[in-house]
């Protein structure tokens, strides 16, 4: 048993020291000429600016619950809670560290050749995606070994649930803080730098008159690489946990329990060193494309990962049956390995529809280059109608996976497919997170000034990086819709658990709070039915405040920017040097401003509902509100998210389309700079807010709404 | 008990009678000069011709339903079908018709004052609300006294209540066929013709020159009138026909059974009464506003509608006590009365918080406004941000409805309060279909060359009908939300009755289909989340669809009004008459066309559903998924309904504030014509098929899901 968990921890071992090989490869490259490198340490020191003080924040409203929970719970909880938030925090800040000196060199590696500066970009990713996949798992595995090894807790005492549950918390907390703050900078540097430079004053994007030009490639670095990094760190930590707790459940009392609650592990484990192995077939055929290259990777990995699902389910449970669920199904470890196989395919088809609803050569994108012909109007309308469509086959594709595996495994087939889908995160993350690095590189070789073939070698990555932005998008919610029954299992076999040792009677008094509950989680009880909608309404008033914030900030970008224009008449000419750094700080200050309130907003939300409904009714019916907001947030979460970051996708590229120029089905091309073009970037920068600021930060709302209901149970456990 | 039936009816009798002298007085009205009557005609004969044609093919479809729902139910049930299907045709058709006449009406009157007009169009919209919510109460109640008087059959009888929910279901037909294939119609116009008109050829709207200036107006017609009054007909008599059948489960055996299913229909006789008396409020006062004059009406219909559901719970169940829930709640009819009284405060809310995120001086719109000033783009992120937001605080509202109601008197508590909330249909309608008129009326004043004076007097009362459609709008969801349980509970306990007597086991073999099922609606069963996210699909889905069908019949008009400006270069000179009918007839077919599969969707959806999960699991999990697709489909369904129907009108008014110029944070005054208006214009064009297509859509789609539902099981016990 033990030897498995060390294996396991090796394997997460073996993810940093890729990490910290790959780091050196990647600074080992030509850092390109001195203006360059001027303009990547101008970057480099905004986004660290950036972190350091959302971290700083963070920190407080971090220390706080260290002792909340320290207090309510457990010091094992909250030494949880910090294994998570500084681990969350630690795989966004070395991934985005590395993401600001990889780009100065992938803009010099693509003045060589397009090969060797996705080769150099996608190294980078890839140190991100393996470090994300590597720290968590380190986290959870070495932690659980502390806990049940040195400090011999039994496996499924209560204390090491709740610390497992606050290291998801703590990984939920930072995530949520960085996806929404990164989000904001990045997107309000994006908008509103646009609208005043390409819109007002005619500039092109990265243009370095522009003076909101560094916080937009800063805002790359801190949204769409230390936010995603945070954001996926939590939902691989909080599946793996909550696969963890309910195989403890599943098989409580049986001699199998201790190899069941292995399993998730050894399955990440394997599935870090099939990630590793298929960042190797990253490379770019002579005639084939980028797009191609990075499916090489992803196939392999996903190929390699079925042995290594084999092997890991051969080293904890093998393949015979070991025991039965609740409703007397048989469960086999072959079952099990199904079940992981189902959750690669799920993976493999959001990918694909993913693909298809964002690339630039399918029907989606082309309709909406299409109505742009018409005008802004139609060319949003259609942007719209794309996004709402968008969520059809990945729901089927996820109602498909339920099914299936339920019918394999019981809800704990569910589980294993769900981490088995995130197992592959290490390489999921590496393909997004190369994204920002090549649109800073295009930043930069604009900037200095680099012959217009590198700007062409790096705009080609980029294209790719926005179809593979919404790929990670895509299956980021689609694993929380696969996984939300696990997570809502996670709370009512909780619940379950305390109810039935209160009412044991043993006269211990523990858990005493619980005396006499009985939820109703049945639809026909009106509390369930609020909680359906109070949880539905989070997704969407979340949105509506994210979008909010970044028109805030774009606002504040454009009046600052105006006023520099104004002020130092020299920069238009180009004799002046705008100041970067005050958009920079601006930007900061408004992002971290903006994240808090609606950060709380899912924090708080199963706390007030729970309270509010005791008031109203009893504790039954706050109980069975909660619960069914936790499956509300999850309903509304999944459509709003797909659609947004689908449809954000598509329109970004549906803008695309025009730069080789796009024919519409009059036969009449549309060039860049014509009225279709224009209408695009309209389009364009709606989807801007909708798929990396308002859409990925669903799927920690979602997270952390289910995380604060187990904490819920366990504090209440407490009085 | 028959007196009150027949007093019911005579109430039913009274709206039709009002109808009859609003209608002659509005036909008295000076018709004004030559062309004005020509233009009228020519709007009048378009509306007639779409109508036919879009009554022709639902007939198609209607007489199939009718002959399948005699063969697999009875002829009761096929009459009801058919009794639903022609009252609300006919309601959306005598709206219509007296709508095309009032128009014109309008236009001259309001070239008196602003007062006659808004008398004329006032009286036109409110001939479609009594006709609506008389003929749907006559329907029902008709319908119900033949049934059980000279047929004889029991109140609670299945034949009865099979019956009743193929009247609804005849209603739900028509009216998602009449609110797509409208919607469709008056969008493709609307957004068809501003983009070739107002943006390429620089005329302005309702300008003669334009080709799909008569479809637009025959637009309003169809889709906000004809649609809207099938929509609203349909909402009023499955709330009735649900409640009814409520009473009848909760009182069972008891000697109050006939009393409690008389209280529906009672409180919508009193209602109907007080809705005629508001009317007699709407004045306009000579310092008032044109909405405080609506608003006069609506608080005076509400109000008096205290006194008529005091009258109508004395009349029927009396104040005392009568009888207990399932779960020995006791129930009074003075708690039925609070239930109704809270019915009345949830419509008067969702009223106020439509207007606030709708009207033109509050926050929401000015930050629309506002956010244009910067571009097109930040105008549309801002009113999507504005639409996500929107739906907070109806959902709020609408749990603390269903909390309250529930907590008085149980669910059939709730089914009082949505009774009583669309009791008010009436005045509602009366408040939303007076906007088609005033729309109309402006542009026979543009086209016929009036004076600029009358169109002001016409635009400012088109303004307010922005917020009226809103409103109606919002009450229209609003009400499905708060009823979603009661619908969810009529299939609920047809199963369960279904299940009862199929092991009752008295040897008939009656319902032998239902032997050995047992539902399990918990939140815990897999097949009620997958039902959950299939039923949360439906809205996308089907507004995805309907947005791009919108897109696609624009398109198509463009097409057309640019190849007949090159045919007839006449026509911009004024010299030559477009040729109006082919926009019409064009326009008709793709509206036709394009309503179908939408259409088909949330009746095929619970259908294929149940199938698919039997052949894939049995026949209780089937039944599970089924239940929780109903309330999947309102949990997403109420949120994608109300940001987009808010959302949409927010952006029309923000398009509207730039009209009298609109002064932004830097103090700047930004007029019609400016760039800022420009911007205004796309979020405009953005949101008309989010809120006369797609938005108003969705509530028939929700009732559609659960009628199909609560057939499957009427079907399913005949085999």
């Amino acid at each position: 048993m033990t030897t498995v968990l060390l294996l396991v921890i090796l394997c997460g071992v073996l993810s940093i020291a890729y990490a910290i090989w790959a780091t050196r490869s990647v600074l080992a490259s030509d850092q390109g000429t001195a203006r360059m490198q001027e303009i990547a340490s101008a970057i480099r020191e905004g986004a660290q600016a950036y972190l350091a003080r959302q971290y700083m924040t963070i920190a407080i409203v971090g220390v706080i619950v260290f002792l909340v929970s320290w207090w309510l719970l457990s010091i094992y909880a909250a030494i949880g809670f910090a294994i998570g938030a500084v681990l969350s925090g630690a795989a966004g800040f070395i991934g985005m560290n590395v993401s600001v000196r990889a780009n100065v060199r992938t803009a010099q590696a693509a003045s060589r050749s397009l090969a060797a500066g996705l080769s150099v970009a996608f190294k980078s990713g890839a140190i991100t995606g393996l470090l994300v996949a590597g720290l968590a798992l380190l986290g959870v595995s070495v932690y659980f070994y502390v806990l049940t090894g040195p400090l011999g807790l039994a496996v499924s005492d209560r204390t090491v649930v709740d610390a497992l549950v606050a290291l998801g918390f703590g990984a939920s907390l930072i995530s949520i803080f960085a996806r929404l703050g990164g989000g904001i900078f990045t997107k309000g540097a994006d908008v509103g730098g646009d609208l005043v430079g390409k819109v007002e004053a005619g500039i092109p994007e990265d243009d370095p008159r522009n003076p909101a030009t560094i916080a937009d490639n800063v805002g790359d670095n801190v949204g769409d690489c230390a936010g995603m990094a945070a954001d996926l760190f939590e939902t691989y930590a909080v599946t793996v946990v909550a696969t963890m707790i309910l195989g403890a459940i599943t098989f409580a009392g049986t001699a199998v329990v201790d190899s069941v609650m292995l399993l998730p592990l050894a399955i990440c484990g394997a599935c870090i060193i099939t990630s590793i192995a298929g960042t190797f077939f990253v490379k770019l055929s002579p005639n084939g494309t980028i797009m191609g290259a990075l499916y090489k990777g992803l196939w392999a990995s996903t190929l390699l990962s079925i042995v290594g699902l084999a092997i890991a389910t051969w080293g904890t449970v093998g393949f015979g049956d070991i025991g039965q669920t609740a409703k007397g199904l048989e469960i086999s470890g072959l079952s099990l390995f199904f079940c992981g196989i189902i959750g690669l395919a799920v993976t493999g088809l959001i990918v694909w529809i993913t693909e298809y609803y964002t690339g630039i050569n399918y029907r989606p994108v082309r309709s909406i280059s299409q109505a742009s012909v018409s005008g802004h109007g139609t060319n949003v309308i259609q942007g719209l109608a794309v996004s709402l469509e968008s969520t059809a086959l990945p729901t089927i594709v996820i109602v498909a996976g339920i099914i299936s595996t339920y019918q394999l495994a019981g809800l704990y087939g569910i589980a294993i497919a769900v981490t088995t889908m995130l197992g592959l995160a290490g390489m999921i993350v590496a393909l997004d997170a190369f994204g920002p690095v090549t649109d800073n590189a295009g930043g930069i070789a604009e900037m200095s000034g680099l012959p217009s073939d590198v700007r062409k070698s790096t705009d080609a990555l980029d294209a790719v990086g926005n179809t593979t932005k919404a790929v990670t998008k895509g299956y980021a919610i689609g694993s929380a819709g696969l996984g939300a029954l696990v997570l809502f299992a996670a709370y009512n076999s909780d619940l379950a658990y305390f109810v039935e040792q209160a009412s044991a009677g043993n006269g211990s008094g523990e858990f005493s709070y619980f005396q006499g509950v009985a939820p109703d989680f049945s639809l026909t009880n009106p509390y369930v039915v609020i909680g359906l909608f109070l949880g539905g309404l989070i997704p969407f008033l979340f949105g509506g405040i994210a979008m909010t914030a970044v028109g805030r900030a774009a606002s504040a970008v454009v009046i600052e920017v105006r006023r520099q224009f104004k002020e130092k008449p020299g920069i238009m000419a180009g004799t002046e040097r705008p100041d970067y750094a005050r958009a920079v700080d601006m930007l900061t200050r408004a992002a971290i401003r903006e994240m808090v309130i609606p950060s709380l907003l899912p924090v708080l939300a199963p706390i007030v509902v729970y309270f509010l409904v005791y008031a109203i009714s009893d504790k039954s019916q706050a109980f069975s509100a909660v619960g069914a907001m936790l499956l509300g947030v999850i309903v509304t979460g999944i459509f709003v998210a797909i659609s947004m970051t689908s449809g954000g996708g598509a329109w970004d590229n549906a803008k695309k389309s025009f730069e080789d120029g796009f024919v519409d089905s009059a036969g009449v091309k549309h060039f860049k700079g014509s009225d279709a073009h224009k209408a695009s970037v309209t389009g364009d920068t709606v989807g801007d807010p909708y798929k990396d600021t308002a859409g990925p930060a669903v799927n920690p709302a979602i997270k952390i709404t289910n995380i604060v209901a187990l904490l819920l149970l366990a504090v209440l456990a407490h009085l």
